[in-house]
């Protein structure tokens, strides 16, 4: 089966949730540029989820641009990391709004810990339908940042009932390891072509 | 005529339907947990939804895999799909807002209904394109899941009005059935697949 | 000019139109199947613009299937096309809330004639781009249809201001006389397709 | 990397930019055509920010055609551009509501400013990438018109603290010089194409 509408229905799904977080900066009363200051909280915890976002179509584009084929787990598997990632534009907005707090930094936290969980599934049913041996499997390796990002998450779910700050700067650490892209399965896609034309070279 | 653009227009159309109900559920003044109780059902009628909207994209994305053409009836029958689908995060609402009463489990069911009406319709309409004996006929069979669908929806409407959470279980219970993605197609296609490939073999 | 881009930027917008209308049916406070009452209108009103909506993209996908290629000028065109119809839902909301009556009524007239204008410069853009010998232009012969369907607009204009509701039966038979898909194309390019194989047999 | 998904990714995000801009256009109470009144501001702001996402998608459409490939970095100042991009939505809508005064004009000025250097950014990743000698660095050239564009723009904001109006014809002035789709690279390709022929021909 063809990965081509997964990612066409990915690709959508995720420019909305990207776009429609826009939409939570409510339009201020005032005209002064003073007026912008009560909703500047909600810019910057725009910010976070957009780079958010954009990390996981990064590395969701890299994934699948690696993968051959999907079947109906995969299918659902990345249905359910969709759903996790439609819940950031809620928690955001509850964010924004309240200054960061206890309450909506935790939610954040449970909703990015979930999502990270969804993708490490989302991973390893491609690695499983593509074999041990598959350049997707090499290029993803033993997936350390991706574990180390959960478990950022989990420690910053428990954090903001001590200090919701701390647990903020945890959750955008785990965006900054992200924020370059996946080198991992580039690296490897470019050293397979080369194998292969080393190969091609050898055999005559 | 190719396909190409219905498959694009129906995944733009369900990416939305799929997202914009997280609109729905709106940002809570407090910012306590327990701020979030209020907007529990609205969360677990989103969730009911999310998986029916997945469910939608599953099988409408296999039926057209198995599809090699369209016409001008197939497009609207497929405009006429996406209606009803529309309509669902307006019922999800209206549910979530009144706690799954009588009135809103009512309307879902009905939108449902003829949700799956819809889908039978442009089923057949695909299979007379394609002819009794192609792959995805022989692949859609009797269609024996989607009339027990429509049967559970239809008699889902009536019961709300006795007791609203029978009605519930009976809409979730056809979630629970569709859930796992439609095989009889993917099996269909690598049988037909096999048998090629065996009568090329048995040509020489 | 590859017009892959252009579709798939079309169909990403007119999804987009033909979803968010329907967050101008808000959820009733009541439970009761009677408090839908009320939205009524604004569901009559959105079946008709999801129609109408519907109507646009069908015709868009066939004109831009029997195009080659694209211009600068034919995407500014296509633009134009795409600014009108994304005020569709602004009037149907205000249709809807209004129950039809004169001002909302000529404000709908006028858009969808302001449309049916911008789709009749983007159809002789890509005439004239293919020239008038081509598959395109012989398909969309005179154009009787289109230049019927900007008249009974124009018409329904000055008649809402005498009676809304007559002309809102004009808007409504120019949804109807549209609703079958532009056959034209359709048997054009079958003609065409069967010609060349008549002309490939009898060359050898 | 192919090019295929970031385009896929950015017509969606700028599709759904552009089209819930007329989200806020809140539908009037009164049904006189009187009472668009106060919307008019709104919806001349509409036009405006909807021809401006147009221009980009327009200039991101060349210029990606004439690109072969992507990588890492690129999209990510693609993600860069696409985030000041989906801020034009708030700016227009505060810029409309206030009728075009100082602390909004100067906002959206911000805005576009900054787009701007986000749109330079991503070329000059694009030119790094595909060498000096491409299509695609021909074509650009010295991005003259680009560059002219933030200039004007970082004045607008100046100007707009003292007189509103100018700084607003001044942004106006950029989407009429940017109007006309990117020729240059329209140009360069066909100049390209036709050496090309000429070289196949001259060989034999």
């Amino acid at each position: 089966m063809g990965k081509g509408r997964l990612e066409a229905f990915s690709d959508g799904v995720l420019a909305i949730i990207i776009t429609i977080m826009v939409l939570e900066m409510k339009v201020p009363h005032g005209d002064k540029l003073s007026s912008l200051k009560p909703i500047f909280p909600v810019f910057i915890s725009y910010i976070l989820s957009f780079i958010n976002i954009g990390i996981y179509w990064n590395n969701h584009h890299h994934m699948l641009h690696a993968s051959q084929h999907v079947d109906g787990k995969v299918l659902w598997a990345n249905i359910h990391l969709l759903f996790w990632l439609s819940l950031i534009p809620f928690a955001t907005g509850w964010m924004g709004e309240n200054h960061f707090s206890t309450g909506p930094v935790a939610l954040y936290g449970v909703i990015l810990f979930m999502a990270s969980i969804a993708y490490y599934i989302l991973a390893h049913l491609l690695i499983r339908l593509h074999g041990k041996k598959s350049t997707l499997a090499a290029a993803l390796g033993n997936d350390r940042k991706g574990k180390i990002s959960s478990v950022i998450y989990f420690c910053a779910i428990g954090i903001a009932f001590i200090n919701a700050w701390v647990s903020l700067s945890l959750i955008a650490l785990v965006a900054a390891i992200w924020f370059i892209p996946d080198y991992r399965i580039e690296k490897k896609l470019v050293q397979e072509h080369c194998m292969e034309s080393e190969l091609q070279k050898a055999e005559p």
